[in-house]
């Protein structure tokens, strides 16, 4: 994964640092809450930007346990220094979305958990990264990666049509279908979606829907996702609805920071 | 505050919406909470990057309930399915910390509520102009803008020493320092400090800190800072600790995402 | 289609021209050959960019006949000298692309025609264009479009594995298999392939191919497509031998330019 | 010559390679036609932005042979792959004009065989440098290399005129002007170009405005080149007229690529 | 310092340079002046970006006398000859301040020299750089460094509420106000300002100005600044007047280059 | 002349004007010494970039006096301060250079004067429109501009060589050679260089050798440019010597600033 490293780095513009004398030192990354780690990766290759000597302890992905040393740096003190902030910002983002991607991952057995596309501008390759790193599918990463008809989309120029101009841009592309009812799940499968998004219905109203495209032949044609409002508490429920994917947007949205500290030894 | 609004757009390239016919519409995005919003005039330059005509019905910081019409966009159907996805995560992310910085300044008095450098890569210039329409004091953009003397560059040069390189630097700088005791804060004010951050100290702590300056004669040298572990549940007992400013990471690092949609109508 | 015009006009920077007087000019571009035409709307961009008027006569996609009048340019006449060169090379190398491509659809009536990877490094955005307005399919863009197995990764990680980290990526992606024989097909099919590639067969090689899927009843399960080796003279044969698509390297690597010339009236 | 890599590697991100496992490799690309090889040095750059070896069999430049093994490539087989399509783009395009050139060369003995600015957007200086390594003058890189009044900029402003301004801009510059006739030819020569290009003319026509700049004593004050039309058929007739240089837009416009393939061993 | 090399480098594109043979060289290079030199480290990054192996016989900031030997270069005389302009390019600039910055600072005592924003648009990172080594205080980088109101800023909004704006932006910043008369220096020292700076004043009307800040008791809540017409001739008098700094535009466009020359050996 | 007015603009960020109200302002640029105006078309440029209207009433290249009207600005006020140093930094930089070329224009009667490269790195394009606004000759613009051989090269390879080299870059291009007597004159010449460059040569050194090239009858062959150590005092000295262009580093290199201010009014 292509890193803009630089862009980043001149966010944070280092100021006196540059006129402190060369020190030698070591610095030590910990965690202070249980997790799945992401960005140790993206941290190393910062470090290594300031030519600061990196010992990781762990690889992105490993569960994590409140006090664990997660990393050792070793080099010119004001690198360490430089690195230290844009790092943990990095460690802390993506290992909440890790973590929290993890913890539904637990509950969906053997469903699959997505992300969506709702993530913070500029930073989704990192965010679509940790979503892996937690378990789940990155789903798009971008409009132009599947062919995704929506209830907008539809709005303006109806199912059938949608459809059609999906189906004729690349054979190499999925096109899938957003729905809300058995109706059109039904048509979008016949008209030949690859993926029937059921978007914002309860568990009980999509068991129904995958059993109607079961009865007319059609669930094994495609594959069956769901989508809006699901949480915690009620995705076991959806995992047994008879789906294939379980796209959850807040494993970004709602995600909040693993903490991390950085201490000079 | 200027966008850099093409990298943000290329990150969620079109896919077949550049097939589908034109189709003249409008939509609506409407807010599904209360708060304060942030992000309405990047989600306008969005709209308008699609040639898409906009009207805003509230500015930036103004606070919004649950149902509120938030901007009207009129103009070509693919434009606006161009722009949904970017300019409601725009006004997801920024509009939830500056909902939560918010709910800091209200319990914090005529304290201020900064913001820290513990924001998401790429995207901080947003966060913190967030923080700013949330009511919040900014605090630093990047290591440059201010001479931040923390724990881990006295572990490697000392507190007199760093001071001095600091002052050197350029007269324009304010010179900030992190202490965690009374005889730090003390020597970093005679040495002629502008800023003192108690770091990870608790409001009492503080409180026998900020007496001891005045009975030095120092206190109105220089402005006192809180940093550490500060939360909703405690912000205002350390407003009343005699300080100035109230650094809260929570504000970046724990706000989770408004809720908003777009619809056509 | 978002065009990079600044660094395709850095290219070939203007010299005297600037220190020319300001002349009001009209301009014709004509062809010289029969074809179908591309790059209009990138040519009107650049002149467009130089602040030139310009009178499109034909869209981009309609077939032309020598001596056809393509579009008028109205302005001054630095900007025109300015714009010519590089709009004609837009012209010339994008309709030579598609002019080739709607020989190779003609004759291959209802299969599918698609491009490659094989495309002038920098420029496969437009040659990709170029490929649809001939009444082509684009085929990958990139990589990252469609999970593709070629002979050359087999090679490195054995069929089913390969298959199997393909499918793993994202649910969203389609997965095709490149085979040279019918053993490698069945197999491509039954563990889940999306698309299989015949790469480098006959016409009756592919036949028997497809006549084995049926009998497994694995045909309806994937996309059949024909690639290697392929020319005007005998893509009507691979078009008759039971598959969907047929891609076609020559379409980018073997088309010359179409000729067009501009002229001041 | 600076390679824009990055930009050229990002056209053709990689998809599923990411997620396979390490595993080294060799591959090697032979050639399948006879012609003169280019791209070799870009290719190796290519190969070694993904950290893999690279052992080099021809210089570019060389004369090759059907069936020769032009290099052998060692490392991780993920960065063989990544670096497959982009490196045998930049052969296949850069010998394909390398070939052409030298065959144009061959048939043209002591006249220099020139290019055109008739190249692919954004390709230019590897299309310019295997047009050297065929043997060719690069002609103009850009409009600022030479000022080089065209049919186009005379009817804009006269031609006495078109050459006192380019002369005026830099003594550092020569000035080259487009002619169609003996006249032009003449009157350019005595207001001081330096090069004089016979435009769309036969072979006999230039003869005699050769044969007339001789009699009035402008023949060495000027280099002489053709332009227009020149084919390999023609090629030879051209040289045998009195000049100095032949343009020739084919060998960019009209060159189709060189067949390499890479295979893993 | 990040140096923005390449394109600094793209600036001087190397021509026929390119076609040399390789040749081992060294090079040295000397200085033809007195002065204090500034660029080595810049140079030093110029050689080694050609792969040129360079051996510094100073440091940044050194006194250098005519003569000196500065710098040694070995390598490919292709790379040296690439090198060579822009090394001393850098050189020939950054000295040229540094020396002049070093004069005004000599005759100064201890009062500090400070530039302005008066340096080359695209330049100025390095023009400060060398205002430091010259012994001088860079002052703002940029508008957003410190928050300065000047006189034209006054003229839009009064100087009472420029004040309070300025204030109210952020805490860490320090906010100067640019006076010309000893009522405007009380009012914006009562205001709270950090620093006020004597525009324009004679040392005279500066040194009355001060007295009277001290009789009310504001002298030691400020930095004192004085700007405007300040030459080597007046510098010494200014610097008795009272003052903290003298901010000098001159050292920046007023310096001509300090004369180094490369030769081979 | 394409401005990267983008990158100029960032370096100079603004700061707490964006907390301005909005209030309409006039501003009037003067300028405070007689000279060459350069620097008005980069400045309108820049004031449109913040939207502020421009009437310009000098146009590049005029002669201006001490006190005249240069430029009138109109629009938002915090627009202008936006502008006020950078354009100010851009006509005080340009009209410095264009202002000492036409003090050595005047004093070389019929000879050309031109410059070098010794620019200041990243601004040189603005450097060169100032000498040609001053009456010069920009010389080269970069190492491709031109193939010039000067004493490092020939130490390298040798005059023969080089000279033989360049000639077989590009039939395009001139070829210059520096040289320090008159049996290197004569050989260049002979040899087929354009240009000849008499480096630190005395106006009576410069004299024999134009006359021992007429007595050969090589004087008409090749232009003669006289370079080092021209100044004021002896240019036109050198001027008399039978030359046809002086090349003159100082212009650039020992040019002062001319002094414009900026005034609300």
């Amino acid at each position: 994964m292509k890193t803009p490293l630089d862009a980043f780095i001149a966010e944070d513009l280092s100021g006196y640092i540059e006129f402190m004398p060369e020190v030698e030192a070591e610095a030590e990354i910990i965690v202070k809450e249980d997790g799945v780690i992401a960005g140790v990766s993206e941290a190393t290759s910062i470090f290594e930007y300031f030519n600061v000597e990196v010992e990781p302890l762990f690889e992105d992905g490993d569960l994590i346990r409140r006090g664990d040393l997660i990393l050792r740096a070793m080099g010119d003190g004001r690198g360490i220094l430089k690195a230290e902030r844009l790092s943990l910002n990095f460690l802390g983002r993506m290992s909440g979305i890790a973590t929290l991607t993890f913890a539904f991952v637990e509950r969906a057995g053997s469903v699959r958990i997505a992300g969506t596309r709702k993530t913070t501008p500029g930073f989704r390759a990192f965010e679509k990264r940790a979503i892996i790193l937690g378990g789940g599918d990155p789903h798009r990463f971008n409009l132009a990666d599947m062919l995704m008809i929506k209830e907008n989309h539809i709005a303006l120029v109806g199912l059938e049509q949608a459809i059609k101009l999906a189906k004729g841009v690349s054979f190499t592309k999925k096109v899938e279908v957003e729905v809300s009812n058995v109706e059109d799940a039904t048509l979008a499968a016949e008209l030949g979606a690859d993926i029937i998004m059921f978007d914002n219905m309860t568990p009980g109203q999509i068991e129904v829907a995958v059993k109607s495209l079961q009865a007319r032949g059609l669930r094994d044609r495609v594959l069956l996702e769901a989508s809006g409002g699901i949480t915690l508490e009620n995705v076991n429920e959806y995992a047994q609805s008879g789906i294939d994917i379980i796209s959850v947007g807040a494993i970004t949205h709602h995600a909040v920071w693993l903490d991390f500290s950085l201490r000079i030894v």
